[in-house]
């Protein structure tokens, strides 16, 4: 079996993927090497996300320093939605009901997992509550997510912020990234106070 | 939903590959903004890959003029093997038992997608009969596949080439139960004795 090693490193990187197997692997690469515009078109859209980064303010991805929803002055600035992570808050934005603003969290409290409050983005969080007026607590359903909501509701009440728990409506167990639009709307419209 | 531009023009690429949908782009466009080792290392793979083309005897991917297989001094020079793509060349060569070299169709014929032998890779290979002592016919077994080994067979009969056809039969580990109707009919025509 002798493969050209250029296509060899490909297929390589291409079974680094997630959900990418070695199988699907060797047929996207060889689905590119011989479809030059699919790979062109790749390799551009690669060498543009190169320059994207952490938002300076929620964590979202930015091209400038800040994302475009901080800089959105159209967006409610006193309503802040925490989430788990970057592919939480596209999940949330998929649904077309939130207008306020995001902060990503970059996971949640796993005590057993080493992740205590120092792992995580609560800090920033912390530094930005000057005029907000409610904090959407929307990390995942999970255990570890339940925690941080706990967690994160107690050290905001303590600070006079009021904030709210995404509605079970959620299935149990599940994560955000895979929840439904519809699901995700219906979340967020009956979100409940705290105590 | 405000994505960042450049993320959106990664998921596009992404979701234009084979197998690809729109929420497995978005996954993986967010995995390679956020890993940006596997980003580089697939970076590097399609700017490797750029330098693939078609080996200039027999149509694999080559790096050099001749592919790995044809400047194999090693290999039967004696024996081609006739494939439709240059997957299914790569699906012969992970079975280990053939030591000849390939010609690579590029398709099947298909009359009714204007697919006629002038779309194929015929002249290459009528051109690179001298010396060889048998061409084996591996197009696929559908319908295509089989009216080009068909029509591929009586022209190089007629040119005084031997040919032959993949056997049909049962796959290994395949249970009798599941196999079609066609296949069990072909298999049991096709029996061959102990001995």
């Amino acid at each position: 079996m002798r493969y050209p090693e250029k296509l060899l490193k490909l297929v390589r990187a291409l079974a680094g993927l997630p959900g990418v197997g070695p199988k699907s692997a060797q047929k996207l690469g060889l689905f590119l090497v011989q479809n030059p515009d699919a790979a062109r078109e790749l390799l551009e859209g690669l060498e543009g996300a190169e320059s994207l980064h952490p938002c300076k303010r929620c964590g979202n991805l930015a091209e400038a320093e800040l994302c475009p929803i901080c800089s959105d002055s159209e967006r409610d600035h006193g309503l802040i939605c925490v989430v788990e992570t970057i592919n939480d808050l596209m999940a949330i934005e998929r649904s077309g009901e939130y207008e306020g603003l995001y902060h990503v969290l970059g996971g949640a409290l796993n005590p057993l997992e080493g992740v205590g409050p120092e792992q995580l983005n609560l800090e920033g969080l912390f530094g930005r509550l000057q005029g907000v007026r409610e904090v959407i607590l929307a990390t995942g359903m999970t255990v570890e997510g339940e925690a941080t909501s706990s967690y994160l509701a107690e050290r905001l009440a303590a600070m006079g912020v009021r904030s709210t728990r995404l509605a079970y409506g959620l299935p149990v167990g599940g994560s955000l990234e895979y929840a439904d639009e519809v699901t995700l709307a219906r979340a967020l419209e009956n979100r409940r106070g705290y105590s």
